[in-house]
């Protein structure tokens, strides 16, 4: 007896120990009484079926209560985030939708010749949803309802290849680095003299690969989503081809160094039609200071771009040139070409950010409303336009630009620039040097 | 006291089989000892104290623990979906809130005569807000970005009456089983030909019903909601009624018999014109290969359309017949008519899915992006169309046209359709015979 | 041992009585057992040990199970409601979206001269997405598409400061209460006759305080987003500058005493022109009852106007008169007025809700859908117009307005408006005396 009473206390401790349940004690103590034979052999086992029983529900109740638990903790399905806009993921990251947008209000005033009509500008007004389906697809449509209205993007992509993406529909060619910056995040408030040649967005296709230091995207282009807007017409479309590569040897947090270049060519088909034209680095007048006017007998245009640029910093800078050649069909080949080199410091020691061969947005150290006094930074660019060769005249300009921008959230930016027209030699406006200073207040998540 | 026991004993049982207290069995051994002798009846009555007073606690912490773990519990009040756009619903179901969209993007190439120009469009780019309010009541604003931009749909529904739906705004008039059919559904990329005849949308009213075998749809329609915009007018707008019958005496999943009829009358009131004009099964060119001009001296315009479509497993039929006899004032009535066959068969096993008295969209066995390959579909297609009655020379053409449908997930559609104009007849591309090839990327929902 | 044993058992109640721990009852019976000798030093000792780790991995699971619980129960960060629309907002309040929109759908029927063509219009047919972001912003782009398309709203507001708000972008000026008061919430489809002295929307900045009892704003403008929409232009934009103050001495739930006064004073600028016209209080048609045409040599206009409302329970009314002065360069000024006077009633019991200064939404006692009638209320309207002055003569017009409004649910409302023209002085349409009669449904969130 003595021995079956140390086997069964060692077979309670070893349950004890293994287990650990509370309430084992009242088992050990009714060992103990029937051992010590305060409790009948038949009360003894009265009580150990009665209190298997009960371990038996207490441990039901804990299970039922430990699903429920589990239940109620895990994490929700999709994940919601209106830090600006709306965003929403599912956990899995599987699908997502955004919805978003940016408005741009300026206003300007002009000096000097020619005479250019003050005035304010609803420089953007857009609103896109964007999205991810399946894992492996993406969608946009972006519109913009300032002036008469733009359809920006309207496009899907296909991301299911390692590293490639194929992208189908509405969107910008690949083609300098100051175009493929987003104008929520340029250096100042117009992009430089040369985006005279830039391409512009068209129906196409286009595959592309954006890694840590390089990039490269090619594409085949229709025309833009308006050339044959609701106009009958027997003449075909002009049709491009366009490549961009970028090369960027540092590409670090806040270091960076980036080499672009830049191809596009384009039929101009059956328009038979180029036209090339400037406004001094502002948009709200419409007057252009620099204009081919309409280039007649056109086969095709060839633009070539070289892209530098680097950030250290706080400092930021960047420069590109781009040659433009027009081939005609019975009279001979036009050059025109141009460049820029700009700088920008901010005050409070943000860095320019970069992403995938393009300027993205910045960050600052302390948001207003926050207890922040947003990012500062300062601008200085030089540009130049040539658009004369042989016998069109549309103009040379070069223009000097100052700017300051506050970028008082993540979200909010507001700039002040100074542009100085240089010098405007030949065309409509020779020898004309106006001035202007214009400012933008900006949403755009 | 062995009876005392004994009851004791029972009483005890009964307790813990009714209520399978855990912990049930110290006050078993409690009692056993107290009867055994070996606490005093000052100790037992003690020890009865505490343990009851121990089992109140304990079951309120229980019960606080069940009522938050029923609190966390509880299901969310909204529901948030984005298999694509953005989905949120109560769990009551009052209200809801839907944002989707759709982009096409088409690009063609033709041959033959008339000279029509090969391109690319944006076919259409859409956003809409949709939803149900207060439980009875549904709204929906959709706009479509291509082109100049048009209003699609804005409306209010009324749906508390059973098996009724009231609806005010401007929407499609219920004429045709493909103008019923969305765009984002239709076999090919371009409705067949008798599209000429399609009612179109208008300011209006309109009661329907939809059964599982039969809807029925009726309304009154002022103008098209561009009708007067923009203008001074002093004449009336036009105005009509519409109604549209359809019986599906086979309709289960994968199985279907569908029939049809619709009416719809329009006075054409001051303006006193009417046109019918189609193009070649496509929309990149705008180039009309059929058009009656616009017929003056117009009172009023009857269109009635037949439609008969089925299902049958993976593949699908449906063929419509549509006469218009235009009622002029001071000269004879016109007739023209025309019609369309169509076959599809899904090479992967799906089935076209049917609701409501049109076709609705496609779910792919196996999503790309999940491991599936789509839903894969061919098509074919007769149409034919005449627009010759009387003095009106409008021309008669027919097309065949074979299709090839991709859907990689339900929310994307890739289609490449070639058109071959059999003939054309009389008018101003009478003996012309153009084809075509067009291609269209589709993401909608 | 009696004394000892009462000793115990009062140590062990004040734990009991101190802890109340559920179990302490088998600690009692433990040492009542040893007390009494039924259990030996060593097997006490080895059952309070025992007692104590199973308390103490108690003590740990519930501990556990009550941390799991407070992560369940804790508030979402994000708070999502759908009574119409979208409004998503982080329970810290620092962000928030909201997207929205509303719909007019109107038809009208016209008699008596001039001729005015019956027909139907979407007045109104909007989307507008609006946040609040890091606290202390908040922004808004408001589209509407009906008609050829305008942007309404596009502006950020800056709200970190006491009871002032900044604001910059395209918005109202601050004049007249019938203007300040949303399309959704006017007693009648149009407002009274003197909105042809409406200020209008511009690009502008603007500050303002909104208080229980008063509010004022005042602000300087540019010319409409519009004015240089895609022309080259050398002339300088208009500009103006605008201020409107009010008084509310009552203003509580269901009662309120409302005096404003508004200035606006616009430099017309190099345009040089003006002009005022103004419908029969209707919209669909286009026709122009009263016209000055376009006034040439204009220097600046300034507008005066004057408010006047009050709720009394279910009755509101309000008046505003507007003078309109046009300082011209080489000849006389102009002076033009008008004025309206307009009183509501609930029959249903609701009031017009009043916020900063203009008239808000209206709450249905109960909701159709849910069990109510929704909210029923007549109005009465007359208004006059006089653009005759000196060698202008654009007629003088007063109109009897009828209204029959049914809010259905707080995003809905259905109207019906009589409306008598009594008499045309002048002008174009001299003594014609036209009556229309019009219905509206919109929904609008």
């Amino acid at each position: 007896m003595n021995l079956t009473k140390t086997l069964i206390a060692g077979a309670i401790l070893t349950v004890f120990v293994s287990s650990a349940n509370a309430g084992s004690e009242i088992e050990t103590l009714i060992t103990m009484l029937h051992e010590n034979g305060m409790v009948s052999d038949e009360q003894f086992a009265r009580l150990q079926a009665e209190l298997k029983q009960n371990q038996v529900s207490a441990n039901a109740e804990k299970k039922a209560v430990q699903e429920q638990l589990a239940e109620a903790t895990k994490p929700s399905d999709v994940d919601v985030k209106i830090k600006g806009g709306l965003s929403i993921k599912t956990r899995d990251g599987d699908f997502s939708t955004k919805l978003g947008g940016r408005v741009q209000i300026d206003a300007a005033t002009y000096s000097g010749q020619p005479e250019i009509g003050d005035g304010t500008e609803l420089r953007r007004a857009r609103l896109y949803l964007q999205g991810t389906m399946y894992k492996d697809w993406g969608y946009k449509l972006q519109y913009d309802f300032a002036g008469s209205g733009t359809i920006n993007d309207a496009f899907m992509t296909y991301n299911g290849f390692d590293n490639l993406q194929l992208k189908v529909g509405n969107f910008k060619d690949p083609f300098m680095l100051q175009e493929g910056t987003s104008s929520k995040y340029v250096l100042f408030t117009e992009r430089a003299l040369p985006s005279a040649f830039a391409a512009g967005r068209h129906i196409g296709v286009m595959a592309s690969t954006k890694q840590q230091h390089w990039s490269l995207a090619a594409g085949l282009f229709g025309d833009s989503y308006t050339a044959n807007n609701g106009t009958n017409h027997d003449e075909d479309e002009g049709w491009g081809v366009g490549t961009r590569a970028t090369f960027a040897p540092i590409n670090e947090k806040g270091e960076l160094l980036h080499f672009g270049l830049g191809l596009n060519y384009r039929d101009v088909s059956d328009s038979g039609t180029a036209q090339f034209k400037q406004q001094a680095e502002t948009h709200i007048s419409g007057i252009n200071i620099v204009d081919t006017g309409s280039i007649g007998n056109v086969d095709d245009v060839l633009k070539v771009g070289l892209e530098v640029a680097t950030v250290a910093g706080p400092f930021s800078a960047q420069a590109e040139y781009i040659s433009t050649s027009v081939n005609r069909n019975n009279a001979s080949d036009l050059d025109f070409d141009g460049w820029y080199a700009q700088a920008g410091y901010f005050l409070t020691g943000e860095s320019r950010s970069y992403k995938k061969g393009a300027f993205a947005g910045i960050k600052p150290k302390g948001n207003v409303g926050e207890g922040g006094i947003g990012a500062w930074e300062l601008g200085l660019r030089y540009s130049t336009l040539d658009l004369i060769d042989r016998d069109i005249d549309g103009g040379e300009v070069d223009t000097f630009t100052l700017g300051l921008n506050w970028y008082a959230t993540p979200t909010l930016r507001f700039s002040a620039n100074y542009v100085d027209v240089l010098n405007v030699t030949g065309g409509a406006h020779d020898n004309e040097e106006p001035s202007l200073f214009q400012v933008r207040s900006q949403w755009a998540f």
